[in-house]
């Protein structure tokens, strides 16, 4: 069953807000087993509109539109869809009567533009709306069915959830399920030539792999007839891809790398520690992002000066002149003195430059990432080509939480 | 000048991510005197993706994609817009050169499917891409021209404002010229609401405020036939304005309050520490982001619990036992002892809940900043109803830089 969504709004082509109502919509109705075919932005104008109506109707059996059903003059979608497909606007007494209660209730006047509002397409699938005034409603005719929502994020998925969503579900005859694999330590393109003899020919379950940020995703999802089987279909396919490609995921469920290692450390009883150079103390804010870190990270120390290493952390000063401060061997003692001063089972330490300007024969994006656990220490050594200081930071801080995650992982 | 923008990507069909690209887009064109007339999103479908092409160019003049020029197999907006406009791909000596560079310096070996980016349409305008290794381009026939950039919004932006807007430019015959200026301390619409005598009635220049995560923005936009008019109504309108509202203005160009405090530290030749509770390591994140930092922070202190508030800076367990962790005295102890252990001249400090729970008679969103400078000290109290840790955690650090401005501005 294919679904188009077309969101009213000349805001939205302003650029001042973001369509987050398709996204949330397409997420939905993806989990419940439609296939979204396309998303449409128009203004508020009721001729393209309907142009993008005829348009979304072309190949979608369900054309869902969001925004435009509000009190004031340029909200038409009401109007158009109702005109498009056919049928006229009626007064709903309950409707009426939901508008009087909440202006009532607010001890406001109801003004002639909101009496707009109590009019609905004549034998129309209401949807009331609890979260504002505007009601959404489904015109079915003629083996098409159309939706309209109100705008605002707020009310469009309280309507989904209370009525549309059951509404929609009497299309259906197939389920949908999908899970999502996050991995690190591999690009998106070696990731996909890994897992070709799986994704070559595959129709059900599909495979796809994204890449974000440092990080590479893989999407499993199927559609099956019963939701058990497509459930199925996914876990025995992402066995499949944990033979290929186990060593590089680090949530099979859509975690972040921050939370994954947060409830590993929970899990095994250990805490953390940071002593932070070119980060600036982005590791430790990664790390207490999570809810609840508390219980596994005490302390960070930000030291970015030489000083500030030495009379922190105690990092021995012989050791910068010697090896340099951007160096292995003050990484790990960075991350041994913090381990020891805070009393951490694990530290996780890192010098480097940032950038944007190259600095003693280093270039932008060169780190080192120390280690320490039970005694042990070691390093990582990282060099990644830019100049951009915002990027370097970022990747340096996922990857001191992948330092992190495989000592997390390793310790029984 | 009519533009329409097509997003090629099933993620997005599946709600998967969100079309900001689109937003950021819209926001640009209008500000540079486009109309952006539609949106449209399509799965990685060459021939979804070919009708939405022939749709977008019955209205617009410009239409620019994002998305689908990657490596691998599903990424094909390259192939189809070429074939729309009816150009072959030939390869480019210079992308080919430029991929051979990025993996010969990541030790990575290049795939089949990387060559295939050094393919571009034949005389097209190309985009070189420093923030990834799909390039951008546009190509011009008949009339019409077809933009096409990367879909990740970090090389999609870079593309964007590296080369994407001047050629875009060409097609303009008046010129946009804006400033936006940043306040903080005073909400949306109080500020409208003093700046309403210089709004109502304004066609040009426009002013226009936006809220934005606890701050204010005004921009100030002209468009005149000549940009050294549209300059000098701007800069005129600046000066009306910060005469109204001059108390709140950090920023005449809209840089954000973080590289504000680091320029101004610089120049008043003063240093920062930090002492950090729930905000983990923010503040001093969110220093250290600024290129240059070193010069002005040299250490900062991440104490969560307790004990390390007593052990790494030496606040007093009897104060902490007696007014509790999350008081005003706590952070006042924090901030003196850091910047008496830091020997910095200014030390900020923060203590508080960021929640999603609530503990020991606070909300979250209650916290106390303190800060300390030639041996005084003091606290603000903040109290914001939400149990969002992440909008808490955003909110603190934000409240941080802001005491710190006030008083590296109040140092003479």
């Amino acid at each position: 069953m294919k679904v188009s969504i077309i969101a009213v709004g000349t805001e939205l082509l302003f650029g001042q807000t973001v369509n987050t109502n398709a996204a949330y919509l397409s997420k939905n109705l993806n989990l419940m087993g439609f296939s979204v075919m396309h998303h449409f932005v128009v203004g508020d104008n009721p001729d393209r509109l309907k142009e993008s109506l005829a348009e979304a109707f072309k190949d979608a059996d369900i054309v869902i539109t969001t925004g435009g059903l509000g009190p004031t003059q340029d909200d038409l979608t009401k109007e158009t869809v109702s005109e498009f497909m056919g049928v006229s606007l009626v007064k709903n007494e309950i409707v009426m009567e939901e508008l009087n209660t909440f202006f009532n209730k607010h001890g406001r006047k109801m003004s002639e533009n909101n009496l707009k509002q109590a009019l609905l397409p004549e034998n129309c699938t209401p949807f009331y709306n609890a979260a504002g005034t505007a009601p959404g409603f489904a015109i079915q005719k003629d083996g098409k069915c159309a939706i309209c929502f109100p705008g605002p994020p707020r009310e469009m998925t309280w309507l989904f959830e209370n009525g549309a969503r059951q509404f929609l579900e009497g299309f259906l005859d197939s389920k949908m399920y999908y899970r999502i694999i996050r991995t690190i330590g591999i690009g998106e393109s070696d990731l996909e030539t890994i897992l070709l003899p799986l994704i070559d020919g595959q129709t059900d379950p599909t495979i796809a792999t994204y890449a974000k940020e440092g990080e590479c995703s893989v999407r499993v999802a199927s559609q099956r007839k019963e939701l058990s089987e497509a459930k199925k279909a996914v876990i025995d396919m992402i066995e499949e891809i944990d033979k290929i490609a186990g060593e590089y995921i680090y949530s099979y469920d859509d975690d972040e790398l921050k939370d994954v290692v947060v409830s590993m450390l929970k899990e095994k009883d250990l805490t953390i520690s940071s002593a932070e150079s070119c980060t600036g103390g982005k590791f430790a804010a990664s790390i207490t992002d999570v809810a609840g870190a508390s219980s596994v990270f005490d302390r960070g120390y930000v030291t970015y000066s030489v000083d500030a290493k030495v009379s922190e952390l105690g990092v021995d000063r012989h050791i910068i002149e010697e090896k340099g401060v951007v160096s292995a061997e003050v990484a790990m003692e960075m991350a041994e003195r913090a381990r020891e001063k805070s009393g951490s089972d694990i530290a996780i330490s890192i010098t480097g430059y940032a950038g944007p300007e190259a600095d003693e024969g280093f270039e932008p994006g060169d780190a080192f990432v120390g280690y320490s656990y039970e005694g042990e220490s070691g390093f990582i050594e990282l060099h990644r080509n830019t100049r951009r200081r915002d990027w370097n930071r970022s990747f340096f801080t996922l990857q001191m939480l992948r330092a992190a995650y495989m000592i997390v992982k390793s310790i029984k």
